[in-house]
């Protein structure tokens, strides 16, 4: 990886028939996929709205057959795109028209499991909840859980750094994974991390870590492994405006509680659910909290209390505490399913994904109102509200070319406002292609060279995931924006070509 | 920081005089220190075997200076080595011979504590156990705690990642730390992290935090306080051999409980302290342990009784309980000065830092006595046992150089030891010069290459604290150290040159 002190010297031309003549010779028929309709149903992930093609899939079986497709990619200058599971949020897998993209799905074994250091060791297709279904028997579990869980892949996750309703208290990927085999562009392993809890010489396990394909691609993975806590409870709250639930939420913390999960569910998005789900969500409340306690039997009921105390002194209008574990899934039910209840009620619907501080929620949720009515379009909001960060739900109708267009605006207007008030264009589902122009909003030219710069101490010839994550200077510039840092507007300097 | 895809354009030679020259038009004259009697005091960090005498000490009072220094040295192509307090232990801070030092002492200055946020944005030179003090009228604290707390800067732990006693439970100062302000060799000033749990793009902060000096100059950092617990209390356990107070180790964490603090000194280590602070440690313990809990009163009541459980079945031979503040922290006092106690004993001792898994305590240990009569030098340990964080004090004259040398080479065995069984050969004490041929045997070759891809993203001169923590190629070669891997030895490649 030194060559990126030196410009390339390979020729800019891609040679896609000379890759697929090698890579034929070295993997096997069955693992390429090249007919469209076997290579349609990866034409996206998550993220439908954008859709690309791939000319070849191919699909590897090991490790040595990884090398194989990285080498040839780099010797044919074809570029390469990673795919876990496809549940991606933000176009991260999506497809490069003139490349390669890469299945990990069939690397789906889990390796081992190691009680006395409580880790263990998976191949990156191993599907997150598989993990923790392994590690039951011993009374163990990874606790990152987005909601994709059933599905999403580790290596997936990796890719993402992927949170969930619990990462408040148990941390996102980066907090529970400790070590990562990785093939770079030049077919070379390395091993990031460790397991020891601060690994010698630079931190690359944590660069490598969400950074969505771009810097190499992942073949094993050590995950931490945590004990099930023997009992969990919630709290669902609710509030008469969404500045005194906000403030609910600011107090819990103060009063040094470290929830498992803390949720926040607008009124509207009340609304949608509740009919779907049955949840005996309130009806009347501006806002509703989700706040989880977990732990041992008197753990959990002493903070249960604590949490108790210190909403009703917010202004709590409700409180209610599940009694039982079928009831603690019945009040979970309404938040975990806000996005196919969005699915109900509207033909489509975009998910959003910004970061706030949390003492601008109700300026950011006004504003939100106000959009509505400006881009003709409702929308509903959950949110991980211990971390700030938020979902808002965007419907409208794919079929509607102008609607798609105003739901675009729409949510890149909600980031553009997260960014403002001092947040980010993101908070758990990547940048992928979804975000790329607002990176140009978040950050300073300064801070994209240095992005760009460590991408190519990676991936000197740019050929993993090209054109995601990090926009280049005549993207900004044709996108036009400003560069806006905690709220003060700063007018970006010409671009350098 | 685009630069880095073509080779410098600049003459190696460096050129002094100009930089001199340049600084004095841009830096106030007391803040530029070159007579002898004023650098001598820099002329090494806390690892005090090794030193060089700066030809200048440049000590700036603002962000701006820092910049003028840092575009001086790059046009100039002069080194730079940063300083917080000195107080690291790997020779981080050692000044280069034809180089500046920088020193960010004169940056302290706490910029502001929010409550709502529960965060502190404070300079390079705060003190670490500044920020706790000045959070504690909000019942607020930083978590980090270095034992050098009292005098290291927040700068200082930024590079070095810095943890202590209580970062089992609270993490090192990457978990602590969220947004840092950095001026990069070309004078950019970027921000790294955000308030976000997750800031977009890659996670430079992350790969800045804990590198030494070698990416760039911290100027301001936003750090996580979090609410003082209210009450803490601490077991002092004895154990009839090393093999039971490591299986202790392993039991507490397999019940579900992470300590505040979980520490192990041995027979050598409990001798040494005890005469020195009287803390009323067992002389008859092959091994104590120290394990504290922190939280709510009735919280640390459980969570003490649960510890003393597993203690028990683990085979303890004695067990005390602090019944007040008083106590505990007298429990904690022989811990604690323990590096004093050494040098009560010894003219001189060495700290060694290495990590490994837990199930290899014994084994190592017992290796470590073996080495003791190899190179005849006596050896204490103390341990961070819950991080399998080994910090052997090797005790010898400096007015022997042939004890010196016997001192260095102890110290190189023991983490190469650490390596064989699958630990690291630092565990928060950073590479600094100190380990740098211990990088050879930790890494192949093709991790350190993508260290030293990543450095020349950041600094494609190679002008930040150079010849420090990665190895170069050719001096591995000349170290001539295996690879070993987890056990594994492997044979290394030929070098490239």
């Amino acid at each position: 990886m030194n060559d990126n002190a030196m410009p390339s010297t390979q020729s800019p031309v891609s040679d896609f028939a000379g890759l697929m003549a090698r890579l034929k010779s070295s993997i096997p028929a069955h693992c390429i996929l090249s007919k469209t309709e076997d290579t349609r149903p990866y034409e996206c992930d998550g993220l439908s709205l954008y859709r690309t093609l791939p000319p070849v899939v191919v699909l590897p079986e090991n490790e040595e057959q990884i090398i194989a497709v990285l080498q040839g990619c780099k010797a044919f200058n074809v570029p390469i795109v990673a795919r876990g599971a496809g549940t991606g949020l933000s176009g991260g897998a999506m497809p490069h028209a003139q490349g390669i993209l890469l299945g990990v799905a069939k690397l789906n074994r889990i390796k081992s499991i190691d009680l006395q250091s409580a880790t263990a060791v998976v191949q990156p297709g191993v599907r997150n909840l598989a993990i923790s279904e392994a590690a039951a028997a011993y009374g163990l579990y990874y606790a990152p859980d987005p909601s994709s869980q059933i599905a999403c892949s580790i290596g997936g996750n990796v890719a993402e750094n992927s949170g969930g309703v619990h990462c408040l208290k148990y941390g996102l990927t980066i907090h529970n994974v400790i070590r990562a085999r990785v093939v770079t562009i030049d077919g070379a392993v390395v091993e990031l991390g460790s397991d020891a809890p601060d690994s010698p010489g630079l931190d690359l396990l944590a660069v490598f870590i969400g950074s969505e394909g771009m810097l190499g691609i992942v073949t094993e993975v050590t995950v931490r492994l945590i004990p099930k806590p023997a009992r969990a409870r919630v709290i669902m709250a609710s509030f008469a405006s969404v500045e005194t639930a906000g403030q609910a939420v600011t107090d819990v913390i103060a009063a040094g509680i470290i929830p498992a999960g803390l949720e926040m569910m607008d009124k509207r998005a009340v609304h949608m659910v509740e009919p779907f789900v049955k949840a005996g969500y309130d009806l009347d409340a501006a806002a509703i909290l989700l706040c989880e306690s977990d732990g041992t039997g008197e753990e959990v009921d002493d903070e249960i209390t604590r949490m108790e105390a210190v909403f009703r002194k917010a202004g709590a209008t409700r409180l209610q505490v599940s009694r039982s574990e079928q009831e603690r899934l019945i009040f979970w039910a309404g938040r975990k399913n806000a996005f196919p209840a969005a699915g109900r009620v509207s033909p489509d619907y975009y998910c959003m994904d910004g970061t706030i501080p949390r003492r601008h929620l109700s300026r950011v949720l006004s504003a939100i109102e106000q959009m509505e009515d400006e881009y003709g379009l409702r929308c509903a909001n959950v949110f991980h509200a211990g971390d700030g960060n938020l979902h808002p739900l965007i419907m409208f109708d794919s079929n509607l070319p102008a609607e798609v267009e105003r739901a675009e605006k729409f949510g890149a207007a909600i980031l553009e406002l997260c960014v403002q008030v001092g947040g980010t264009v993101t908070g758990e589902h990547g940048v992928g292609i979804e975000k790329i122009n607002q990176m140009c909003v978040q950050f300073t030219r300064e801070e994209l060279d240095a992005f760009a710069a460590v991408k190519t101490a990676f991936d000197p010839y740019g050929l993993l995931n090209p054109e995601k994550v990090i926009p280049t200077l005549a993207r900004c510039a044709e996108y036009g924006k400003m560069h806006v840092h905690e709220g003060d507007i700063r007018f970006p300097e010409l671009p350098r070509f």
